[in-house]
């Protein structure tokens, strides 16, 4: 592995802003999006569960129904591509079989041999007292798959904005999304910045490194 | 902005893993690890509000004092630099007003214009029919602080370890986090892996892009 510079992430980091006007005519190219689709698989999650979808919204007529519901915002149809972060309103004990199923078979070994990790998700996501909190729990990985897109992206110069803007319980419904056990909690608008937002040009606003992070 | 190649990025998300097992005795670059503070601090969240401390756990003893809580896990004492990320479990107006504020200082533009922003917040954060969801929203913003550290880390070839596996209650005692209107959420060690760390070599176990991601 070849690391990049601390100067070319911060660069990075410091060219990023939430885009709010995108220009339509700019596709990403295939390859980048390529990437950047890998970079949603590539997330870490809790237990490596990975209890959510990331729905690519292709369809523009889709993307038309979904505008109201996001206060219409134009990033929903302006932008190259939308992805809905969809994650699990629950957790089963089919969930957590597929997927020791699928370390066992990737990492070569035996369903047995992984009893361990398949009790612990168990106890933690099955447990009736601690079943109201699963959706949150879903909710919190999906949002670490939001932070490494919008970082990927920056790095490789493709705009974003992240949005909580909008109407979950209209999206499940347009999108289908109770049928298959999940709800849309976080969004996300890719493509290229358009000449003249303003917000491009606008300085950050940050509290102070100190006050943000505290040495103990 | 000079963008890094798709490669680059996979390149570095292939390369990280949930460390287990850091070299002790290895720190980080006073440089690199000032980028990724910064990286923390650049992190976007909702309304741009930051309602998040993160904590960098220099005494060793107080690693020590946290470690029990943490199952035992030895990334606690072992990694370069062991990070809380403490979302706020409340906010208050007086939050909202300091951030308005802020705003209006970094752009400068009038406190007052800003009341259509200082309007949605408070609508959101401070009614009694949203106030229970507060703390979840706060930690999901905190969670898009840690996939973007952990890309960021990646990058610059750096390890890290997120971690759930923690009594937050435990953690908010020791820190003494409740006091400052914080709680515990999730963690990150950041170092160096050890030479033979065994979950360093074993395959990356994710669901098939074309199931995880989904084109609609």
């Amino acid at each position: 592995m070849n690391p990049i510079t601390s100067q070319q992430l911060l660069d990075a980091q410091n060219w990023r802003y939430a885009t709010k006007n995108f220009d339509p005519t700019r596709p990403i190219p295939d390859e980048t999006w390529a990437a950047l689709e890998q970079t949603l698989v590539l997330t870490p999650s809790s237990f490596g569960l990975q209890p959510y979808r990331f729905l690519v919204i292709d369809n523009k007529e889709l993307r038309q129904k979904l505008l109201p519901h996001a206060w219409n915002q134009r990033q929903v149809v302006d932008a190259a591509r939308f992805v809905v972060f969809a994650a699990r309103t629950d957790v089963t004990a089919q969930e957590i079989d597929a997927y020791v199923q699928l370390v066992a078979t990737t990492r070569d070994v035996s369903v047995d041999s992984l009893a361990g990790l398949r009790g612990m998700m168990a106890g933690m996501l099955l447990a009736e007292a601690t079943k109201s909190f699963v959706p949150h729990w879903t909710a919190r990985q999906a949002y670490i798959a939001l932070g490494n897109l919008l970082t990927a992206a920056a790095l490789l110069g493709v705009d974003a904005s992240p949005m909580e803007g909008f109407v979950p319980a209209e999206f499940d419904r347009v999108l289908g999304l109770p049928a298959q056990g999940l709800t849309a909690v976080v969004c996300c608008a890719l493509g290229y910045r358009a000449a003249g937002d303003k917000y491009a040009t606008a300085p950050k606003v940050r509290f102070p490194v100190n006050e943000l992070v505290n040495h103990v």
